[in-house]
């Protein structure tokens, strides 16, 4: 009985992070759908968000059942909560690379981003794929070392992200109104996939040491 | 046993409820400060949202102690499961106020929002505030029918802010970018924080009904 407990322990965990990949190829794929006005890649990153939901479904069912048959306690019932929270966290972040990739739709064939403007959420992209790919290797390995490099990722997207917003301000800002709108919402789509990341990071955190890290700043 | 058992169902509930009040009185000030650029109130509600994220914590904490000590199965399972989802959705509306009450400290003495805009706001912090305390009472009630009411106040939030990206994108936006920066920011805060609310009803509809209602534009 105990085995067959800690196989569906594990297989949660792998649930997690087999989803947690998937967003960080969703986010991977949008952000060059947006840097490279690529129709069809956007398209492939909407079509794909389904199977995110139905994943995260499925991960909570498992999650359910864990709760209905083992009623776990201790360490293990604090994996199983932060599993249902990890599921939500990484299914938002699912949601934002959606939202990317709408965005380089709507805009096709014009390039949604200022020529100007463009490396900075290349940069952006690239921090969000990180901190979800490093949020996978902490739920497989559970390293507190991992978790922690998890938080300077996130800060260099907040430094990032506000940076966006000198930009903007600038009175040299000379794409207009439309261009603004796009940038300030794609920012905070970035900035909120990797909070969701450290969040997830954080909830391993949780499970190991029984304190969470001080709050996140939203 | 069994009474000790309800009483703390039922204590779970009125935690939650209580947090959902807090986050609709949050959001009523927040938008008061916002239109009414009232820099005490902004800062009332900045300092109040580090209580909800304590009262969210203690929520949480009682859901952990109600699997520990009870181990529910089936609906109270449910219900357990659903309060620790309904714990995060109400704090992000919380941190979403916060945003808001932000908005209206960083612009002081200055109004955020120019005057034509002012009354969008006011029906969109009017329809969010009425969602949250109608979510209040589906958790209390646990009444379908005020559950589906959310669902229709929800479109007209959704409306409202895809009519704030057409007042936007008008060539007679004389406002400049800095204001159409905010006002893209606010419009997705009050969206968020509505489609958050709609969460937790939802939650309350899958408890009762074993059937999440279907996926939730985001």
């Amino acid at each position: 009985m105990r085995d067959a407990y800690t196989d569906q322990l594990d297989e949660l965990a792998g649930a997690l992070a087999g989803m947690c990949e998937d967003v960080a190829t969703a986010m991977e794929k949008a952000t060059r759908a947006l840097l490279e006005a690529d129709l069809k890649l956007a398209e492939q990153v909407i079509d794909e968000d389904l199977k995110i939901d139905e994943i995260r479904h499925a991960a909570e069912e498992k999650a359910f059942a864990l709760l209905v048959l083992q009623a776990p306690v201790a360490t293990d019932l604090r994996i199983v909560v932060s599993a249902i929270h990890g599921a939500g966290d990484i299914e938002r972040m699912g949601d934002l690379a959606l939202h990317v990739a709408q965005a380089a739709r709507r805009r096709h064939p014009q390039p949604v981003l200022p020529a100007e403007i463009a490396p900075y959420f290349a940069e952006m992209g690239r921090i969000g794929v990180e901190l979800a790919r490093k949020a996978v290797s902490v739920i497989e390995t559970r390293d507190l070392a991992a978790a922690a490099e998890l938080e300077s990722d996130d800060d260099a997207m907040d430094d990032l992200h506000k940076h966006m917003f000198t930009v903007l301000m600038d009175r040299n800002w000379d794409h207009g109104v439309e261009a603004a709108v796009d940038v300030t919402l794609l920012a905070r789509f970035y900035e909120r996939y990797a909070d969701h990341a450290v969040a997830v990071a954080r909830r391993i955190v949780y499970v190991i040491t029984g304190q969470m890290p001080g709050p996140l700043a939203v």
